[in-house]
């Protein structure tokens, strides 16, 4: 877009030229004097700040606006810690913790996380990691201060040390990396604190238990905040994601098979095309998000559709199944989009097998999903699948009979088809085919899903198809990458 | 393994079932009394523990076997605790600090990290969080203080709720979260710290000024110790990692094709080999790793061969591309070890033309890997994509000329060659010309890196050499999977 503006007062008139994006602004004046010029500089450059500004407020707008928890969340954390500086400000609570009160503040700064999971675990890892490493240098105090005013500096500096080293290393453990990551800082932190501080506080237990105190009364406030105000799962932010990413697959599987064989004028529309069915890859990213949302779900009590003891590590085999099969539709959408294609008449025979095996490929996606979204067995899946199954032997023996079809073209009557024109549909079939297998690894997955998590089986259709209903009002989900 | 083993004073035969794993014993006594069995039980039972914790042990010796540097981090960590501590130990320096010394320790067990990137990015947070929180809040307080006793604490606890609400939620813009995630946790710590410690604190100005002081000791010894002993760069790290993904793409490439191609008997050794070319599967998930490490890799310093300002954010582009082609990899497994298979003397007809391109593929991408280890523009690389292009060629003509080709079957004698049966073929040549065109794409993001960080020209044949060798022996790097 191109502004025209008449500076009256200046006698100046000049151009400014706003680049599409809205992030860069070009001055061109079209008359020119050296206080002029300094103006117009200072203008375009406010100018540009101001259309800079906007664009970020635009976009910390849309951040909001795109998931609402998200400012809630910050909102929390501003209720959660209000809350906590009412113990500094009330006389009675104050003295009541000895003074202590700001370990309180900063538990909640530092636990209070946007899922419950997350809450749950830094606050769980605090606690104990505060407890055994408050009452492990408490011992070596002990120890140090019997053996004397010389040797207690050393004792508890090599204490520190060797402790300090060991619990780092620990955490290269990937067992207690996933679990006890934040812990371990915390024990060695409490550690240090107390052993090192020992040296010159008197009253050290009185302090100890002070500052538990206040940890728990911070922890307490967290987890109530956390859990009670609009809760995040992880939990629930896992099960939409590993649904939202089959359906993501199959619109994305049906959309570019169809748009492939019906499109005429390929040539044309390549770009809007190639635009319009790659929602399939950011599936091929997401485990990194998958597993950290499964490592804080196992943190979190039964809520909603999820019980106690919830399989949440199949999600993360089902989340494999659904990228293996992305890894394929990848490679399917470089074939499709290659320079070298099959002729329109050679595509044409083709067309209805290859369409039709899409279609039920993706129908079992979406069934699989329906099924998860309910948390109900579905009564058709296995129906689906055998509907896919025939459609791959249909295009097996498409394939097979393909040199012996009669075509007509216009030119030269009835020939026999040229199998060489065909050859770029043949990687096309076959990797549909390997996509069709691959689904039935989806499908395992999540049928093994269902007996874990004793998804109710789902014979009466009419309740089936409320609980659907009812469950596609649920927001959707949308997980930041990790 | 059995053991059979004989007690003596016990008169107890017993048989001792180690699983093949060692992690579980399972015992069977010849002859049970109630003694005996409580007996027979716990000794069944400390060995069990026995063989589960000396598992647990050599894992973590692998751990630290595998990757030094883990180990040498753990003892940085420990020798900076102590040097911390005797800041507290020393008579003058505690007075110093007027007895705050106990931030310091603070600072150095939540800044210490494993690169001197993370180190250095959570050092300057800390820092700049803990300057601007602090002058904030100690505004509020002046503002707070003028307003009389009874609105003090309102005006407080408001500003603590808005301030930390509106950083929370700024956690979640791209921007901010990839670089001041811990600054912004930082921030409100030492904001609510300040203003609601200030309502009963009075000389607030010098406990501010100790603090700083504090925590510029603590972040001072956490960088020394961080970049002078045994320093672990996250830009090397990246480097490597990305040079390895490479390598390993080429090995794997190149041996499932070799493999499939020359397998006489490839029914029986299906597991095996699928066992061994698996190394590119890493590749699929190596993006979180690699975008980790690039945002540590701009806060460090210059060192060794990348300057101060390296293109870090090109090694992503290479790592993507990189990854386009073990999507292909991917499917190219899934085909060679689908069940239909093309017969054997069919497979000798594209044997070499195929065996040829992806040995040159692979050729490519060592050359690239090399060029980038080097840090050094090579002279073959465009020659290597050269001769990869004419065996692309060679494999069209193979496939182009593949239904008149006439062949020799022990049973018939000539016949013109079945189409049929060579269907499961092409999708395995036409993914390899995929791969081909897709290995290009690393090739220009190498050549595009190669540019912008100003690799050398190698024109010196056998100084270049040398240098390959010497680079050689740079020991790999593993990364853990963020």
């Amino acid at each position: 877009m191109v502004d025209h503006e008449r500076e009256a007062n200046n006698g100046v008139e000049w151009r400014v030229k706003v680049l599409q994006d809205g992030s860069s602004v070009k001055l061109e004046p079209a008359e020119t004097g050296i206080i002029q010029k300094a103006w117009l500089g200072l203008a375009g450059l406010l100018l540009a700040m101001k259309m800079k500004v906007a664009g970020f407020l635009n976009k910390v707008w849309n951040i909001g606006a795109d998931d609402p928890r998200k400012v809630i969340h910050g909102l929390k954390v501003g209720l959660a810690l209000s809350l906590v500086s009412v113990f500094y400000y009330t006389r009675p609570l104050y003295d009541g913790v000895g003074g202590t009160a700001i370990w309180a503040v900063m538990t909640v700064v530092v636990i209070f996380e946007f899922s419950v999971g997350a809450c749950l675990c830094k606050g769980f890892n605090r606690a104990t990691a505060t407890l055994t490493g408050g009452a492990l240098a408490l011992g070596f105090h002990y120890l140090a201060e019997k053996s004397g005013k010389t040797f207690e500096p050393v004792i508890l500096s090599i204490s520190v040390f060797l402790l300090a080293s060991a619990a780092t290393f620990s955490r290269f453990i990937p067992v207690i990396k996933d679990r006890f990551d934040y812990g371990i800082t915390i024990f060695i932190l409490t550690f240090s604190f107390v052993s090192v501080s020992g040296y010159r506080v008197e009253n050290l237990i009185t302090m100890a238990q002070q500052r538990l105190s206040t940890i728990a009364i911070g922890v307490s406030i967290c987890f109530c905040v956390c859990i009670f105000i609009c809760p995040v799962w992880a939990g629930g932010d896992l099960h939409f994601l590993i649904v939202r990413n089959m359906e993501k697959l199959a619109c994305s599987l049906e959309g570019l098979v169809t748009e492939y064989f019906n499109d005429k004028n390929s040539s044309e529309d390549d770009k809007s095309r190639s635009k319009k069915w790659q929602e399939y890859k950011c599936i091929l990213n997401s485990k990194g998000s998958e597993d950290s949302l499964s490592k804080l779900a196992i943190w979190e009590p039964a809520h909603g559709n999820f019980g106690f003891k919830h399989p949440w590590k199949q999600y993360l085999k089902i989340g494999a199944a659904i990228r293996r099969c992305a890894y394929c539709v990848e490679a399917l959408n470089g074939c499709i989009n290659s320079d070298v294609q099959a002729p329109e008449y050679i595509k044409t025979h083709l067309n209805e097998v290859c369409i039709r095996l899409s279609s039920e490929a993706s129908k079992v996606l979406k069934e699989a999903a329906s099924s998860m979204k309910t948390t109900m067995k579905s009564p058709y899946i296995d129906s689906f699948v055998g509907e896919m199954n025939i459609a791959v032997e249909e295009l097996h023996t498409a394939l097979r009979t393909l040199p012996n079809k009669k075509l007509i073209t216009p030119s030269q009557g009835t020939e026999t088809m040229s199998l060489i024109e065909a050859l770029p549909m043949i990687p096309v079939s076959s990797l549909l085919i390997e996509i069709s297998a691959r689904i039935e690894g989806v499908v395992d997955a999540v049928e093994e899903l269902a007996e874990l998590a004793g998804f109710k089986p789902a014979d009466d259709d009419e309740k089936n198809e409320e609980s659907i209903e009812a469950q596609g009002k649920v927001v959707t989900v949308e997980i930041q990458q990790v």
